[in-house]
């Protein structure tokens, strides 16, 4: 990826010397980004601009060439593919419109333009992208035009729209916040988000990645990815609704992802996932500042209403509102009129008038060692008192560099010192103390954050080889349709998850055979594949003691629903829960755990996790329901099995990612043994195939 | 209220001329704000100020005065307050603090203050607040001065912080958005935010009333004025939790709310809650729209990815993205290259470079009958087309206004340009198209909301006199402890509230004949009003079948709790509900609803009312649980008597409203009847005494 951002020479095909070329732009921009190297510019009128000669073909360039940037129509990719290829370039940045976005039969001509970059060796970004910026090197190839207001700084923005990326960009300029890397994903059919987020791990540049997608590339792989990174990671996913999907095909040819699964996956993943733009750039602005170490945090306002809000806010977020030591009031006696202040926490500065005295607090409040950071609130009408406030917040910077812990600043005034105030430092001024204290909580978040590597690719080998030769015996795996009764049991019990003793029972000889073996009481039902729901089809009989009631069950069971019957020791006691798998679509198999029975559809209490889980994810998924009240012992109850819970929950997950033949898994209810029993039982499951 | 903001002379008590006094800045804001009336400034060391001479004392002035704004230590004001008495002063405004936010034994201090103003008719605003500003008659108080860069509008701002009030002014005016006049609410002594919005729904210059609270004075006041408000209320309530307590006490002297009653209740009465600044702006700017009159959005934007965000955000909230009509397409056809654009909604423009023709989309849209409303997304880089864009901006309002709906108009490029057009148009922009169709979904919701008038003191009468007559009967009725379960029984029946046939027993005489009456099975039950939590203590025995476990059961409570038992037929069938009521510090009762038994504590699927609620609202509350599922008929079970329950919450809401004597009321499990089977029957209850 490297050599799309440190290229040294340029080319970029299609430019003319029309006032309508979109071409000029990108030359325009290597001009204003004070690109260092050399820019050749190549169209088929020829002509000049700017001072450079417009080459007819690329082929007539003397010189050797690192990247071409290319804003020509659709169709005539695959020949400048080809002379970008015999002309040795190995860096392509598509901008063109007009492929699978615009209609599903472009597909050929994407297929042939990866099948020459394939023959030639090159890497290209786009199509239907706007391109990229690397703001050190210069490199600059956007067919808008950028004027050069940039800060330069440690965030690299990969947006699959030209349009939001550059509305973050100038959002954060707005801010003072500077940007590393732009780059324009378009329809990603080469290079992908995933492509760039590795190489922007290691570069020196970037401290924070930020990603607009309106589809994912490879789900699993992000999440990998993300899971290991030392930098923090904000998605801002769009085109989660039905209503969305249609307009962001046409626009960036993405597929639509079920939002509520990526938000849950971001979140395994330690990645930070934005609703909208706002929420973005609470997050971009939140890893500018140094992470707090632990919860306690001070709160210095100058305003007693702000310092409330502040307040609740912490507490929303969890902070602790450490006592102040009695050393800041003997700083304030000693600099001011006696004994205004209260020492409580929020500190209310609101009866001080000397503004390097607020700076001397905040200053010695985080040198406290039981401070981990600060939340200072300045408010001024910008009449008065205008020079001083922005003296204080030049300082703002160094005290917070010298402890290495955050102030988040707060600053209220009108909007016109507002502004200069913002030009006036590189460090980010919140505009709400939720959102100040919300940005702390995110820093802090990501720099404590405790993730588990994921792993894209896992092979557990619990169950294997023997679920392999299961699963391939089987010749109908016919989509929607469900396993077998038998086959789901045996896939279980290869994966170690026990369900409650059962037998295929065809006639009364193996009936009265199997009640020897398995006692009353017992329960039968239909283990006809087509019998999706059972209970509700009146095709399990429950709570049978004997014989009599059990034959009769036998043939009414018979009767209405086939020969397949199966019979199962009855379990009592104990408490019910749900596990189960669903493939997703972009994120591939994720396991689910809640409370059992209709609770479930009920109370929509339902935790989830891409697969595989670990022991303390589980663990993470069951303490998220309702029912852990319920296992942990609920108002005198005993206390449910957890460990056994725990671990078929990591199996089941382990074996969703073994068999991608099984679309999704419920096992409803498993029974949970109370008290001094132990175990785990699986009493009833439905496997589907893809 | 109106007094205040039309007085025609103003004494200022308070004044130096030493620099820093701060009496000086509301000369400065009256000047500044154009007052058209007389000045008279007073202050103990006399001289002068602007060219006025400061008077000795206020009797010194020779005229009559409307108003008078106090900026003295407290001490004083008791003497000031009968000096404006004397003078016929009938409005202040008391800027100084010191009072009881600052010390509890101030409360004295507050008490002569409020005799006096009640000797004197007097009424005041304050104290330890910053005065107030109403920008149509000039009238502008604040001690902090305030430059006249505020356009007018139709926001009124309450604020108990000046500071909090002032941040809300200041952003609005970046927006360009105005306001009518601005309160600093202080202690709120003897002017309140309930009088204020009172006057204000009748203030033509007002449209949109904002309310910043750190206590509520009276809540059932709030929201029975709220509830009928045709003006939308904003209200931005801090001071939720514990860790805010402390600063809020000493900064306003204010009480803590329950913020999640404060929720609901402001829900229930129409009012918009904010948690934080943001979100306060966020339905300020919502409200300078026109209303949507139904859900079909059209989003037309210039950038695919910002409309693929749009698209999200409107499946967010429930619009409808009705397609365009064909008659679009021949615009478009006719005014530029063919066919570039898809009919789709969102419209993507992105291949349109003619600027004044979005404008003609955009007109010819709203023109459509089956369009209510339109998300207008323009963005453009700063440098070319910037005189087209600004050109673009200035033309949506008479659009908007010509048709009588609204746009909410996005609009990305840089930030120097941003702050031309916000300058340049009296509409809001913004920023993200989540926050603009968060604005139009606000803006609907307030123009199509069906409040029912909430009645803060109603009296239902159902259960009165004979419920008065039992509770004045009971002559301890002491705080935090159970009513005698007869008694319980006695008031729900006083409100036709009917619970399960019930006796007291005694002894085995008793037993007998009450077990005559009722039949079999019945359950048995401590009536000790020391048991708080009877199934839990073995306070109940269930499913009694015979009289020998009856007598059993019996004897064993008498042993266990002491002589009290009471006898209850066990009812069978049916599903368990919880309904129950607590009464909140700020809003008085409160009736709560959900699914019986161990349920409502594991999910805490609980809805909230203020009571009293009508049919409908119980209903609603109904609705909103998961228990409604249940209720509906779930998965083949039979449905549930709902009308008796809704019934049943209706009397439990007034008899709550009716009897202040009681805090709290638990029926739980209330069972439901279902199928053909009717009635709601309460199978255990438990009162306490405030």
């Amino acid at each position: 990826m490297k050599n799309f951002f440190e290229a040294q020479s340029v080319a970029v095909i299609g430019v003319s010397s029309s006032p309508m070329n979109m071409g000029r732009a990108i030359v325009y921009n290597l001009l204003q980004f004070q690109f260092p190297g050399v820019i050749y510019l190549v169209g088929p009128k020829g002509g000049a601009f700017m001072g450079h000669k417009i080459f007819l073909s690329l082929l007539d360039i003397p010189d050797s060439i690192d990247i071409a940037a290319v804003l020509t129509p659709a169709h005539t990719i695959p020949d400048i593919f080809r002379q970008c290829g015999e002309k040795g370039i190995k860096r392509v940045v598509i901008e063109s419109s007009g492929f699978s976005e615009f209609a599903e039969k472009r597909k050929a001509l994407e297929e042939e333009v990866l099948a020459i970059a394939d023959q030639y060796d090159m890497r290209f970004i786009g199509p239907n992208g706007i391109g990229l910026i690397d703001i050190e090197s210069g490199i600059a190839l956007p067919f808008m035009p950028f004027e050069y207001e940039y800060p330069r700084g440690k965030i690299a923005v990969l947006a699959q729209s030209g349009g939001v990326g550059a509305s973050i960009l100038n959002a954060l300029a707005a801010e003072n916040i500077g940007f590393s890397k732009f780059v324009s994903l378009g329809n990603k059919l080469n290079v992908n988000e995933n492509d760039l987020t590795e190489y922007l791990q290691g570069d020196t540049s970037t401290g924070t990645i930020f990603l607009y997608l309106e589809g994912i590339a490879n789900g699993r792989r992000l999440l990998e990815l993300s899971s290991r990174s030392t930098k923090p990671i904000v998605v801002l996913k769009s085109n989660n609704t039905h209503q969305s999907s249609t307009i962001a095909r046409s626009h960036s040819a993405s597929l639509t992802t079920d939002g509520e699964v990526a938000k849950e996956a971001f979140k395994q993943a330690g990645i930070f996932y934005a609703r909208d733009l706002r929420e973005s750039l609470d997050y971009l602005k939140a890893f500018e500042l140094p992470a707090m170490k632990g919860k306690r945090l001070s709160v210095i306002s100058r305003s007693g209403g702000h310092a409330v809000l502040a307040a609740d806010a912490a507490a929303f977020y969890g902070f602790d509102l450490v006592p102040f030591p009695r050393i800041l009031l003997e700083i304030v006696e000693k600099q001011s009129r006696a004994k205004v202040i209260r020492l409580q926490n929020p500190l209310d500065l609101g009866d001080l008038f000397d503004l390097p005295l607020y700076l001397k607090i905040v200053d010695e409040t985080l040198a406290q060692p039981d401070v981990d950071g600060v939340c200072f609130i300045h408010n001024y009408q910008g009449i008065f008192e205008a020079e001083a406030s922005r003296e204080l917040t030049r300082k703002i910077k160094p005290i917070m560099e010298r402890h290495n812990k955050p102030i988040a600043f707060c600053l209220f005034t009108t909007n016109k010192e507002l502004l200069l105030h913002k030009k006036s430092i590189e460090l980010p001024i919140f505009n709400d103390p939720w959102e100040a204290i919300k940005a702390l909580n995110a820093a802090m978040n990501f720099s404590q954050r405790e993730i588990q590597p994921f792993i894209a690719n896992p092979q557990s080998g619990i169950g294997m080889p023997r679920a392999r030769v299961l699963i391939d015996e089987v010749s109908e795996k016919e989509t929607g349709k469900q396993l077998p009764a038998a086959l789901s049991y045996q896939l279980l019990a290869a994966y170690g998850i026990h369900e409650a003793p059962w037998r295929m029972v065809e006639n009364a000889d193996m009936i009265m055979a199997s009640l020897e073996e398995l006692g009353f009481p017992v329960v039968l039902k239909t283990a006809d594949p087509q019998v999706l729901h059972k209970s509700d089809e009146g095709g399990v009989f429950l709570d049978l003691n004997n014989r009599i009631d059990v034959l009769e069950a036998f043939r009414q069971l018979q009767l209405r629903f086939g020969p397949e019957v199966l019979m199962q020791k009855q379990v009592t006691g104990g408490i019910e829960v749900f596990m189960g798998v669903k493939r997703d679509t972009t994120f591939g198999p994720v396991v689910m755990f809640g409370l059992g029975g209709i609770y479930v559809e009920l109370f929509r209490d339902i935790s989830r996790r891409v697969a595989p889980v670990s022991p303390r994810v589980a663990m993470e998924m069951i303490a998220e329901t309702g029912a852990y009240q319920f296992l942990k012992g609920f108002r005198g109850h005993e206390e449910a099995d957890i460990e056994a819970c725990i671990d078929m929950l990591v199996r089941l997950s382990h074996m969703a990612c073994d068999i991608p033949e099984i679309d999704s898994i419920d096992l409803n209810p498993v029974n949970l043994a109370m008290g001094h029993e132990k175990g785990a039982k699986v009493l009833d499951c439905r496997m589907i195939w893809v």
